[in-house]
């Protein structure tokens, strides 16, 4: 099945936010192994809003459309789907009920603006939306379009109660199987990673997904046999598994501090951070995961000499004599930040992120990571590229890459020395 | 000049990468005052990319490309622009000669596949790419192309140094003036704003932008005149940004921390954040911006019951009695690390993120958040909606909110009691 995403806004077209909803859509159809092989984005009018319709109506076997379905006058996604199929723009009355009755439940006033959202074209049937308004469905000449609403809290909860069946049943009658899987490695370049894979040949496709500071390797196998098909994706997957090694820390939806998380529990481990340059971003990115404070205790987030110092025990001589960013200095946050907090791990992150700060001696990029446990402390040194943002980022990547490595028992392997 | 944006790759029409890169050039674009008019995505497959470029030439005068450019097997659009120009595919001397060069710069081998990146189409002029390798220009009948690397980085600097001067050019001598601004708002609702700013009308377009938690107004104004514009421009402005009040937190590329920030710089005060259900991600804000070292001390995040107690003194008595997510903990919290870091400001949150912990009482989304002062403490319970990584995004936003509205000396009106 060709599928083909119409996201409409002048806020996309015109760069003011970046169209995650078009990713989101597509990722849910190629999970669904429908193919999709295009995307446009057009502006709030409704000439263009239709042509792009018509368009991809050509084209493809279900066209999926998000945004344009508000309540205020640039809203023109029903008009131009009129437009588009040539039928009447019509006030549905059972999704105007529909409407009605959430704007009570929710204690909010009903206006005449609001009645907008129920004009729908002819023939359009109302999709589910517990946490929003709008959202529809139109059929022709055996082609699909679907109609969500533009923001995207509202478009996952639809889409999961819409379109994810509406694929679901397609996609069993279709007569391709395809199995997808996303590799996640952290450590090589691209062209390393290129390196490590060569040789491996075979009925499959790899596409390289540079997601700083990650490569995500997408690899897809298709085939006309379910259990050749699941055999071929799994053979393929191991080898490149394999070569990966270590680098490769996740698959799917996997995000490193989760795989730090899941390692954590499985040990019965625990961990404290003390932070300098990443000013709280690791400790931010560990908790993001649920179920966090299982083995997360404590963070400091030590930016002043006063605070390493009063924080972390960190003597008022060794800064003054190493500076605030140097191994020595790194070592001692990890170690007082592990026992203050008495947990298996510390971790500690001092550096110079930038813009200013560096020196000759210390340029902007220069980061010092330590890892503390009761019998064992490490130390490396690493010179990052990029602005203040990726600094801190690669360098919280580092810091959860090694604990990583620590809890599977592999020496470090990265960059720092 | 009517611009279109064509993005080339496999891993945006699958949905595996978020395409930032549309979202920049149409920024880009945009705010020169071109009017970008569609953006699409294909996959790496020649023929649809050359399709998708001629269909852009028919209707754009400037057409946008990026992707598919690099050194793998999957990088086709060299060939497909070849193709779509019915020229032919030519290695270019100078280019490899530059990228020769440049390997040899960064110590890395040359090997025969990273000659692929010198084969570009006749005609092709390349553009500079200071820290990458790629990227070329193309005219045909009076109209421009340019090809541009899809790495962000990368992408960002040759656009500065390749398309901003020949958008300005062409620009100054375009007929239309436009004067555009982003207005950032948090509080209200977007039905609220419109209810601020309701019975303002006149000669400008104002598009609402929704993103999550803040809302976003683009105020667009056009004309002949370039004072006329700027004027009027100006006029519109100042009459939404006065009935939107406290509610207006910044305009264009600013953003909530970086305002609490020049704001902290301004009064000459010092702050300090205690987080719990935050995880670090307050600090983390703060810390996103250059310089913030002036003015953010220290911060603690303290997951544990253990950790309120021994690094920000909360009696164990208080958790006991109250919980940790009570109004008593959040006040000793804010006023224990402001003591501790000796800071004009301690801010605290504490609440349940989800999705599990929630209980009858004390429901998921509930948080607490403190502001304390030498001679002021401020509490306020809140209950926020949406998943983990929402309900933390919220805390923070309202908590530097609230430090904000503290620092212009008003008194809060958030949803908070």
């Amino acid at each position: 099945m060709r599928v083909e995403i119409i996201t409409v806004g002048d806020e996309v077209i015109s760069g003011h936010i970046v169209d995650t909803n078009a990713a989101f859509l597509a990722h849910t159809a190629f999970s669904l192994g429908a193919e999709v092989t295009r995307v446009v984005s057009v502006g709030d009018e409704v000439e263009v809003i239709a042509g792009a319709l018509r368009e991809a109506m050509k084209r493809a076997d279900l066209v999926l459309v998000t945004g344009g379905l508000g309540p205020t006058p640039d809203d023109l996604t029903p008009q131009a789907a009129a437009d588009a199929l040539d039928r009447g723009l019509i006030l549905h009355s059972g999704y105007l009920e529909t409407i009605k009755e959430k704007f009570r439940r929710w204690n909010l006033k009903f206006t005449p603006s609001d009645e907008r959202q129920a004009f729908v074209p002819e023939g359009a049937e109302p999709l589910p939306n517990p946490i929003g308004l709008c959202g529809f469905k139109l059929e022709e000449e055996g082609k699909s379009i679907f109609f969500f609403p533009g923001v995207p809290r509202e478009l996952a909860k639809i889409v999961e109660r819409s379109l994810l069946p509406f694929l679901r049943e397609k996609m069993q009658g279709g007569k391709e199987i395809v199995r997808a899987s996303l590799l996640k490695v952290f450590g090589p370049t691209e062209a390393g990673v290129k390196e490590f894979l060569q040789g491996i040949e075979g009925d499959f496709e790899l596409a390289y997904l540079p997601s700083f500071p990650e490569i995500r390797l997408r690899l897809v196998v298709r085939g006309a046999d379910d259990e050749e098909v699941e055999a071929r994706h799994q053979r393929y997957e191991g080898k490149i598994s394999e070569r990966l090694g270590i680098y490769l820390f996740g698959k799917g939806d996997e995000v490193m501090e989760g795989v730090v998380g899941r390692l954590l529990k499985e040990k019965g481990a625990t961990i404290s951070v003390a932070e300098s340059c990443t000013g709280g971003l690791v400790a931010h990115r560990i908790t993001e995961i649920p179920g966090s404070s299982d083995y997360f205790l404590q963070g400091v987030v030590v930016y002043s000499n006063q605070a390493k110092e009063k924080l972390l025990g960190v003597p008022h001589s060794t800064l003054e004599r190493f500076g605030p960013v140097s191994r020595e200095t790194a070592e001692l946050m990890a170690k007082g930040v592990r026992e203050q907090s008495r947990t298996t791990l510390g971790i500690a992150t001092t550096g110079i992120v930038g813009p200013t700060g560096g020196t000759p001696k210390t340029p902007v990029g220069r980061v010092f990571i330590a890892i503390a446990a009761e019998d064992m402390i490490e130390i490396k040194k690493y010179d990052f590229f990029g602005d203040r943002h990726q600094v801190k980022l690669m360098t919280s990547e580092v810091a959860l890459d090694r604990v990583r490595r620590y809890l599977m028992g592999h020496s470090s392997r990265s960059a720092g020395e």
